[in-house]
């Protein structure tokens, strides 16, 4: 049994996440829930572990995306000073668009992989696409569209364990990003936060009366991690955490 | 990829409201979810997105409207200073009724588009009015309309996305009006506001016993926004905000 | 387009109501949304707001009555100082029975308009009624009623739209009654108060133990109005608004 | 139309209510719906009112029970004094058991009217009593095996409405026992609320810690009511309301 | 009819309990029913009334047990010093195992009633069984399963009052274990509340951050109780309630 | 009856934790619900228990695992210093993969037990495991698989009753791993809160805006527990709770 490659940490990349993670990372191989709110810089903090895996780690990385348009995806990261395109060029990104359908103005042309794909397509796919780039990680955003094959819980969760499984025989390392259902502190767990790994929640929390950003590491198997929320911020440079302080 | 272009900004229009926004306005093309309580100003403020589009930056607008008769619409605008008539009269402005069935009196004539009509059709009549104005701005109030087509929320979700997807193609800038389910903080999210590259929310918020009127940029893709919620007033000049103060 | 004509306002014959509406009143040709608890007060102030138009104002008026008996609804207004009967008489007020059955002791005669009638009829009747008695002001107490008929939340929507347009071409002014879920501050909005060019709220809150009875203009099309909830009694003159006191 | 008959008031016989009632009573032939929990005293309240009005105000009473036996409302009854057989064999109370099935032991007798009974029979059933002793005062105890009738809400309403207009034209006053649903103070509504002339709760309100038996008149058609809630004991006595007293 | 039977009273055999019931105890041959969380003692309060009626007041009883088997009870509450093998040899105690099916190794043997019995076949059961010993009080444990076998509400509440009705003929006293839904202090009542003639609470109530255990008595037809709820503890000498302590 | 065996006590091998159980341990034969939070340690917990019964006190122990694979759970375990793979070599320790699909690289072969296995089957399988190894200690991980194969609760339930009778022949000391609904203190009870002889609560406990890890044992059928929760930590020894301490 290969135990030290297992423990090998993989750096994200996000300035201060790493603090919160013994300053090592996400255990490689793992895959980690990110769940946030709407506009609460998911897909932004799941770029950066793709972008700064790529430039700063060697690591080429696989972006499948479901919701939004490859396009406009390269404009809005653009900003952050991420040249997806560039990385698409060099070989060391990949964006992997399952949009089940998409329009063309005065045409309709289907161009996804159809609304009633199955999982094993869908995890086929992902498998041909991180061999072709040979990518050591990969974000799927959101997951939330897995869950949409499935009218069956329990069908559910076993396509996500089998997708899990999947991945981990890949030895990529993973980002799942993933909706809040509400806004309150109190809230039903999502079946998700049980089978991944790791699970990391950012939400926009009232404190008299201000709503302050924070990040939380809820979870992250083979690590001592500081559970408490931190506070973050989104800015031109993208996602930073400042592990040493309270959101109070 | 034409980069810059994208990256320009449309002012809202709406004293104050830029400032919450970089002080540049919403990112041209993107499509913005605004949410609000009954009597709350949504359709002062989406109006006078268009009329401010149309007068002072020279844009074409097209409203589609679904719970409000043309007539009367424009006849509570008036009260604000919004001439529609006027700019209807200028060519500046379209009013689309998308409302299913109209009564005249003793008879009973649709001049909607039917109480079954598909999203391909409501798409189509939108595209054909922006045509037809050559619109850059889109609003449609309420949005709500649209998932009553759909009794599957699955379906109910890729509407919405081949809606966005058409409007993006088409390069406006939009507002969807929709409805806060209930008056509480915490709530559940629509699923609109994880689609949607900008979520804007209008509540009244109870402050001391006192009930204050609060905007708050939620969600701004491409944007450093003030996520704090923000008091504003409904005047005869339509909406303000006032960005400085808190809601304390 | 009759732009004045429209921007006439109604005097709700509510001491102290009218004080939130701009000193002016409900803007002629809308419909007011009035919902509230049970013992609030609802239809006494429905029927003070007829009574006040027919004797003040020398606007008729028509109350369409669901779940009381006409004979009972006089008796209770009597003390009220409301003389239902004289102005029935006078042809200034005319009462619309739509319970579905009235039982006479041992038989069974259905004296209304059937259980499962259609909005169609209903409304027929109802346009038949104020041009009978030329009625300027019409109220239906309850309107919930009407969503008896229709198990689709869709068909519900439209059948009001449908309504409430139809009373918009007859030029009357209106009150729609209709019942409170539940006693708590936060709720869930019914989709009326989105309608409805108008929201007044009828509330007993809680104030340090107290209960205090509140009434609140959630929204008013057309009209700079105060929204903060008032406290109002129920005396021997009917209803009566405090709008320079807080709740608190 | 016999105006000045309708507004005589019928006196509790509660030590203290009629205090909250205008120092009258209940207007004679109306409703009262009276709601509370487990252990509240409903049925002492409801017994306490029969009793009082054949022995005080020469008014023969109806009793109509589902829940429990003949026998034992009798034994229990005792202890607050209400000898309800000496009642029965003077002719001035009646008790109808509605209870669906009784069981003899060792046998099975149906000595109800049968689990599936109509309302129309029901109706009528009370009709008959009600002439039989020639009562002015009705309890059903509880109303909500009404309910059990109908699946579907609407009827369930009609049903209410049919029977409360039965006893409208028997010239009856009456009260509906009720069931609260839950313990908090934030409550549903029942539909019952809104038919009923009047609705009175029993709550046992959590003070400081303390739990505090407390009465409110939540509505009385026809009377300026206290609708503060008050404190109110079970004693040997039956029940007793301190109408000058504060629950805090 | 015999009215001063029926107003004895049995001890419960709790030290401190019958202090909250008039100092007398539970009124002869109705029905408590004793609801509690996980872990509260509910099974130890109702043995512990078993066992003390045996021993101290001479009435033999029953104990009808669903969820546990007989063997792993008697060895639990031998360490609260209740010998009940001892009491079932000298006839003063039986069980009645109601468990619908029992596995004992390799072999798959149905010894209970099976999975869908009638309410009538264990109706006489536990008459039977009552005959048998001579029983003069009964637990049910839990009553949860009885309302396995209705999936209709109003069967539930039929099946439930016929057997209320049975052990009220057979003039036992007895106890309905029961399982509370949640752990707030806010709840729903259950049905079962309003039917029996008692209600008793265990609960863990938060005060300070501290779990403190409550006893309650919500309702008791016949008797002025102390509804505050008050400190017990489980020790080895099983139940104490303390009645003239608060739990603040 | 054997009644010293089962009061013999099995030391839980966590440290501080069998302060909480009147210093003794988990009583011989029983079933212990261990619920908890993503990250909460539930996984860790149980483990541990089983390694330490091993080494410590000489008692095998089996390990069925639904969710996880077997290579990952020793890798995981290997940092707390749990050596799982020498412990099975020795034969003190088994792992039973009862995951119902298992996925390979490019093949598809199920090496699980299915999806739609039988209680029966799996009691079967358990069964046979514990008499190889000699097993002393059971821990199913997590249990929360076993209810995905009854779609109706009351089966559920006797599916349940079922295990725990099987395993309680076998004498086994078990703990069923268990997830919690949501992150709320008041929360709905599981039924198998009720069903199992013990109940562990881990969870984040909000204290001042930080979290707090705390564990409360809710119920210990035959012990006089600590019922208060106590905080504990994870750390690279795996579990420890502090009895001492209060979570304030």
């Amino acid at each position: 049994m290969n135990f030290l490659s297992l423990s090998e940490y993989v750096p994200t990349g996000i300035p201060g996440m790493d603090d919160m993670l013994e300053k090592k990372g996400i255990p490689r191989g793992t895959t980690i829930f990110l769940a946030g709110g709407p506009g609460s810089g998911k897909t932004t903090l799941a770029i950066q572990f793709l972008v700064n895996g790529a430039i700063s780690n060697g690591e080429s990385g696989l972006y499948v995306v479901a919701d939004e348009t490859p396009y406009r995806l390269r404009t809005n990261m653009m900003r952050f000073g991420f040249d997806i395109e560039k990385l698409e060029e060099a070989g060391k990104l990949m964006i992997l668009d399952i949009a089940p359908i998409r329009y063309l103005p005065r045409e309709e042309i289907t161009i996804g992989i159809g609304k009633k794909f199955s999982i094993k397509e869908l995890r086929e796919k992902i498998e041909e696409s991180i061999q072709k780039v040979g990518g050591k990680r990969v974000v799927i955003d959101p997951i939330t569209v897995l869950g949409f094959q499935y009218t069956d819980e329990v069908e559910r969760r076993y396509a996500m364990i089998d997708l899990l499984e999947s991945l981990s025989i890949m030895r990529t390392t993973n980002i799942f990003v993933s909706e809040l259902k509400g806004t309150g502190l109190e809230r039903e767990h999502m079946f998700e936060e049980y089978l991944a790994q790791g699970v990391i929640l950012l939400r926009n929390i009232r404190i008299k009366g201000r709503l302050v950003r924070s990040l939380q590491v809820e979870k992250m198997r083979g690590l001592e991690i500081d559970t408490q929320p931190r506070p973050y911020s989104i800015s031109s440079k993208g996602i930073e955490v400042y592990p040493e302080e309270t959101i109070l």
